[in-house]
């Protein structure tokens, strides 16, 4: 998983029909230690995550166990709300 | 997911069977906050994109969930069209 | 999917019993638009490409689906001849 | 796989319900010969590894192979403590 | 796949249960035609073979075919020792 932070969301009217109802989140990845500028990406909020927030984003086919429909074409999920880290 | 744009496509009359009848649209990743140029690749369009639309493309295992035959050899495909983005 | 040219092929007498028969090719990834040296890798030709074609390779498990054989190590399939391109 | 240093945990109230009891870790690829920083990311620690040791990390779908929960959204797991290495 | 060229090998006690008896080599990857220094990373021998060695190499899912035991968490297994090249 990696540590994002939420930056904004995104719509789209016309999609593939198993992500009606889906919150689409636009998140970019941060490292505690680095100053690099991530891309941001997409990912389906699946713990009310708010813009501003540090998260743990899961990818690939893991981020499908995530959600209620698994045959979702979902690929990137935020599965925490990071309260705090050590390290 | 990645936001990307549709520049164009690509056809190939010798393939493997199960593509048959699939879009093949090159698209290329584009990032709000930055200018960074992307590669291109090729997803499937199962939402009716058009060429310069901003788009939603799932990658991965995940993108076979978007076809009606599932056993396609498909690594990425369109599953929205965005109509807005904040944040 | 990426588009990729045909560079080379490679061989293996000691190899993974269920890649026995599979033709390996060299290929590397091309990009229209940029100039970008990209890395080569080894796809498995399904479709009959011959050295210097534009082709079209799925990777991950995705290539699995293109072969007779689905539970063969294989993470990347060349599943198309490109005859063109547009955009 | 990749080998990895942890280098400290991270902690999330609200999550996704499968990763209740999981121990999140915050680790980051070592690389032998190289001096490169590498980005940090969490993954799932499943054999009590602690903070400074150097770790074997899988990532992607065969991370979740390492959990007592499969369908857990994982997509990176600490497999093993590394005690040596030659070469 | 990619080519790699094994390196080394790494040992653990304590770890995963399905991979105890896994031979556990370092590989790198290399490329024909560019000089480019790669990270090295962790594979499953699957056919014997030994430091020096140029190999074929399998990564994420498709990996786990290589295995007896699927259900282990490798991402990256050895599936072949080159014996040649063209092109």
């Amino acid at each position: 998983m990696i540590i994002c932070k939420v930056i904004g969301n995104v719509w789209a009217t016309r999609k593939e029909e198993t992500l009606n109802g889906l919150k689409l989140m636009i998140v970019r990845r941060i490292d505690i230690s680095s100053d690099a500028e991530h891309e941001s990406f997409v990912a389906v909020d699946c713990v009310g995550a708010g813009i501003g927030e540090p998260v743990l984003v899961t990818t690939g086919s893991s981020a499908r166990k995530a959600l209620s429909i698994e045959d979702s074409p979902v690929d990137a999920a935020i599965v925490g709300i990071i309260d705090g880290s050590e390290g």
